[in-house]
């Protein structure tokens, strides 16, 4: 249990169990198993092995049961755990079915079809899981159309907001990633099979029916070429999984700096415990947000690597796939996942964040001031008396609208100036095209 | 000249020129005023500026030169060039205009729209630079279907193939990057303009209808919300350019290996000499791409950082996306220009694979061997005798196919097994499809 | 200008300008020239190259001035400028003097000592500036070591510390930085001169002779083997340099933590300017100094890469180099540099950190309080009413420790309790220990 | 098992069996155990918790046992074990001693105590393995002191060298490793105790003393101060696993090439087996030490970024830190261990080698051609005669020398010249002083 990933204590903090179990060894085995059954059975039925030996070995396999532990050393071997798997298989056949495994096939395309087979399902989990997020998001925009706060730019106090903007910034990147993954899904759903050197020589002249038929047999889509040394979609996917990883950090970085004891704009239901201090309320979700992204972000940036393949096949870029991928998906989607247990442990302070606007004392009303000065006077003229006023405010502890009504002696709404709800401009509007995207 | 990218003597080593003056001090000064001077205009004709100084405005600004080092103390200051920028063009504006100059952008509306009107442009010349780039490996592959040839997997010699198929692999996976180029450019060539937080407040009610006219002006498309905070389309872009460039340092080491000296399959018409022994061809090109590769893989992981912004609008990752985005866009579309030249420097020397064939005795005809053989035996015998044919070949020199038939003494075509071109599978069929499709 | 490490208005913001000009093509032309000259007078003197020839070289070559766009060309050809550089060096030569330049070397010899002799002054500066930096901390520390404020852990208030201390865990590892510097410079500044492969095989029996009198007149080390495929020393270079600019972006990010508006500890007084909010002090510098933690973290990444050098010399290692070396010596010594900057520049506001301990309530002391209790009462026992008395305070608004001692009634010096400065336990012993440290 | 580091199939093959065991939950518990019992029987030593709580808590822990799924809640809400594993060791105690348990400690005391009680033996092994690997390359080189093969530069093939030579490049930079390590332990295995902020505040004026004690009982160095948020020398650290493990790549990378079935100098005596070739004996080790190297350089990267760490603790550095840093430990080491075995496996083919330098038919004496006509003719001259014998050679395929030979008509030995055993300059003098290094 050297990765936290599969730590005991720790794993269910970093990942998403149902899609670990797809990444388990025994989930690995299973669907190198289910690989090499089907190709068996599409194979008898276009009569490219003997009759029978398809069915004998689809159903011998059915019920067998492997210890990963008996590939171990075929693996150490090999580097790969398909020649050793293949012997154990062989021992369950009859001598004339066990000829007849694996027919045409190379490792890789039982290794590349057996991981596609449990990418698909965690897709399908993952989409899920990004559609109950959002809507989360969106529920979330929705009752705090209202919450007027101060938006910061910069780490500093700029100008008003509401909260639902701030959730719309949120949202709206994934509403993109939703997109992003049903576009990339065709591209990386895809049937490996090449056999030794991607042209299926073994075949004769049946490599493509085979794997148009396989593709079918596993509901999966049949590439436009073996991609054995194009791992251009693998590393699309581990991109777009980083992505929606790094995006949730963003959640998540605003969520550690909105729950800062001085600014106290959110908090969370139950927040980790210190072993000493009974005072603290640690933001654990958020930082293991932050952590997940960091981590996602240097893993795809690792599978990226796999890209410069050598020649027909290349055993380094298929170890680093191995070192990185699962762990990648399984982090991004504990990501999704615990991004939404974060949204509904989150309480919105309203109190408090209206509370900053008064201890603000009015300078996130700056820049309306001075577009309101600028249709009197030079916008020079108008900036320079605003921050002035600024200044002044800091000293005085006053509003700074006092200040600068007192500056200005003009006449001027200066009540409504001093109002942050009067100055949201477009927002509303924004959220609500954001919010009614499907 | 700190970087190699702007290094006189080798900038054009690395990049693109086109590209890279699109990245130019001189070419983001023009776009930035560009902005100021559409968005005078757009205001003007919708009524929030008075009428006249948007004209002004447009005009002045027109003739205007800006020399970069005048930026440099405000950038010092500013961490961003807009407030030093802004000053220099409202001494060349009226006072009225000067006040409604960048009237009620926020510095990032300039900055990034800025940035998306010169990757607009550099979208096009790479896509341009991309088709002629598959174009040439389509005709390549053309000309080269039936260049029999050693396929090598794991580093090792394996099974026959054609240089077609190896084209496929590096054609591939670039007509899936111009795929995702097509469907990332519509969320990635969009306007910025929210103001200071993302409400346009300073716009009154009026924001939408601004960024709308401004989107038309600068031919962007309108976003459905600012996205100072949201750089997953600009992230999604970085990772793109990386994806491209990794592609072809798939091909490069491809050829880096062809064209060692004990494989001698390719060699490049002008390649690189050495300083000192006369012998040397050196493959430089292939090199340049392999390193831009690495470099454009780390840069793009650097801007995915991005993602991570704090609050509505964050410093840290505006300056680490100028950090890294301008040098990744000129070292990617470098490695593309660079690839067509490598391709088009690159020889077949069709007599070498012919020889590397013969030398190769046979050993890659063993699975075809096993094939021929299964019918007639089972599996693992069949595999065994291969195997020992090999093994004595390697000790004999004789042809391994001589040393099967030998042991087998059984009646085969065995001559016709001697042969790849008679084990090629569905390669033709394969190369085929890639190469119809538009 | 692709980089802004080059850009005319922004590299003085991310570079250390003396560093950024011992990288300039200029810099590096001319220590390829003094590598030329230097090497000729050393074989002269050795018997080595024909008498006269290496005076002569050294001569001719001491009045040269290169062109950089001169060596464009050959540098695209050959992916090195050597060969190009040679070519204009010996037309400024008598025919037999030009036969003897560059006797025996091969282009990396050249490029590599070029680079340490340009490194080698670099690493002075940046000693010098990390001292002036490491003696500004050290009095700030020592201006502060009365300057209770609140310690925060994970984003929250904790318990009370002192300015000082928060100062020590940014000079400690700078502390570290200096010692591991020491440590790696005699690895480091080595001369490069093994010939063509590395067995100085031109030089007959006399490479070591040559290469130990050389490092004597560059007055660099002479190292044990020649280093072309052995690239350790320069990327522990490279993981020092990121390692100080990471440490310099730990006090960055604590700086911009402590001048949000809310906490508002500290301020800077030039801080950056708005565009449009008058109201904005923006804090530039510590953005820009994370911004660089972020790239010098990528750059020394990429350049680890180069370890993985094939055979004897490798040109996508020497290129991966050229494209990070340069920028993150400058970038990391323009970190140094500017935190220096920062912290001349920072204010510290006393007021304000009493203040936030003030409106803390006394939370901070919950540590201190059971500690207090666990004399009268088990621990469990103690944490429950600490824990109570904070929830209450929460509520109340009053001090914590009044709400406490309501609820225990039991004697103490509830008084003492409440004072941040009673608990603070070995602090300053720490401080001063760390202060000492020469 | 999502990390193939933790797969039953997969983790011996990626890291080193001893070493993953010190980084297994159960380790890492018995490691705060042994903290907290420590900690309390230095306490009680020194008076400051009741006489028999440090005795009793020291013993009941002694045999207690935890069953890591027990903290798998308390982790997922607290982001540490720390709170949870208390609650289970205090109900194994007396009420009075529970008290006592963990005094004046935090958290992160006893995680980074925990993690540094591990890392030090793991460091002890590291050395053993390491001492071990470069002996073995020490005798390799021994023994091929005299094996002249071609060096290969850019690539290709360049001039001669020893086989000896090639392995010096793999030792030197390890040695240097060695040199690193030791330099750095000392900064590395040191106690961490701080309490909650870094102030030990609950120990009074004790927590020096404390913290010297509790040092000299767990054998570990006392720091200057608490390193909550100074990482860096754990940094230091990932860099140096990160560099071994690519240095190691880079012994990798050149045995790949070596082994190419064209080149053929070395083979490995028990190669991976291919499912389907019976031909193939592909290079598993090389390429599994390569995987290592790209993965530990990431996960080096992704550990740098916790210098970052925000205030006096960070949660974000925390949970990387832990995402990364154990994996990097393990496979480090396992590329270590991995390397011997693979050296021990390989056989160096002198007859191929020896094959190759005739089938190079004298382009590798191109340099020394050059250095011997020199003292004839201009250099220019020289270096014309010689391209142009190359040039022939590759069309003729007769030796290049007796080209030249032809081309020169001058009178030389030209039989010696044809020796490349003659052209070795000091590689043997280079050898002989890496090897007595000690």
């Amino acid at each position: 249990m050297v990765s936290p990933l599969d730590s005991v204590f720790a794993s269910s903090t970093f990942t998403d169990k149902a899609i670990a179990e797809l990444f388990s060894d025994t989930a690995e085995i299973n669907a190198l198993v289910q690989f090499e059954q089907e190709l068996a059975r599409v194979q008898e039925s276009l009569g490219i092995i003997p009759e029978g030996t398809g069915h004998d070995i689809f159903t011998a396999l059915d019920s067998v049961t492997i210890d990963p532990k008996d590939l171990a050393q075929g693996y150490l071997n090999d580097g790969i755990p398909i020649p050793a798997l293949l012997n154990i298989l062989r021992e369950k056949l009859e001598p004339k079915a066990a000829s007849y495994l694996h027919y045409g096939a190379t490792s890789q395309d039982a290794l590349d079809t057996g991981l596609i087979l449990r990418i698909k399902p965690a897709t399908k989990i993952i989409q899920k899981n990004l559609s109950a997020l959002t809507l989360e998001l969106r529920k979330l925009a929705e009752s705090h159309i209202d919450t007027v706060m101060i938006a910061r730019t910069r780490n500093q106090n700029a100008s008003p907001t509401v909260f639902a903007l701030k959730v719309v910034n949120w949202l709206a990147p994934l509403q993109r990633q939703q997109e992003r993954l049903t576009e990339l899904m065709p591209r990386l759903l895809v049937l490996q099979l090449g056999g030794a050197v991607g042209t299926n020589a073994a075949l004769g002249r049946k490599g493509t029916e085979v794997s148009n038929a396989l593709s079918k047999a596993l509901d999966l889509t049949h590439p436009e070429s073996p991609w054995h040394a194009q791992r251009d979609s693998i590393v699309e996917f581990a991109n777009w999984l980083s992505l929606t990883a790094g995006q949730i950090g963003k959640i998540a970085q605003d969520m550690l700096l909105m729950a800062q004891s001085e600014v106290g704009e959110i908090s969370f239901s139950s927040p980790g415990k210190s072993s000493t201090m009974p005072n603290k309320a640690n933001p654990v979700l958020p930082e293991t947000l932050l952590s997940l992204a960091h981590f996602c972000r240097n893993q795809a940036a690792l599978i990226e690597q796999t890209l410069i393949a050598s020649h027909e096949r290349d055993g380094v870029s298929m170890s680093v796939e191995r070192l990185a991928l699962a762990p990648l998906i399984c982090a991004a989607a504990g990501s999704i996942t615990h991004a939404s247990h974060c949204l509904s442990n989150m309480t919105i302070n309203k109190q408090v964040i209206h509370d900053n606007i008064i201890a603000d004392r009015g300078l996130i009303m700056a820049e309306a001031a001075v577009f309101k000065l600028i249709t009197k006077m030079k916008r020079s003229e108008a900036a320079g008396l605003v921050s002035q006023a600024c200044a002044l405010s800091m000293t005085s502890k006053k509003h700074m609208i006092d200040e600068l009504r007192e500056l200005c002696k003009i006449d001027l709404d200066w009540d409504a100036l001093k109002l942050p709800e009067n100055y949201l401009g477009n927002a509303i509007e924004t959220i609500n095209k954001v919010l009614q995207k499907k």
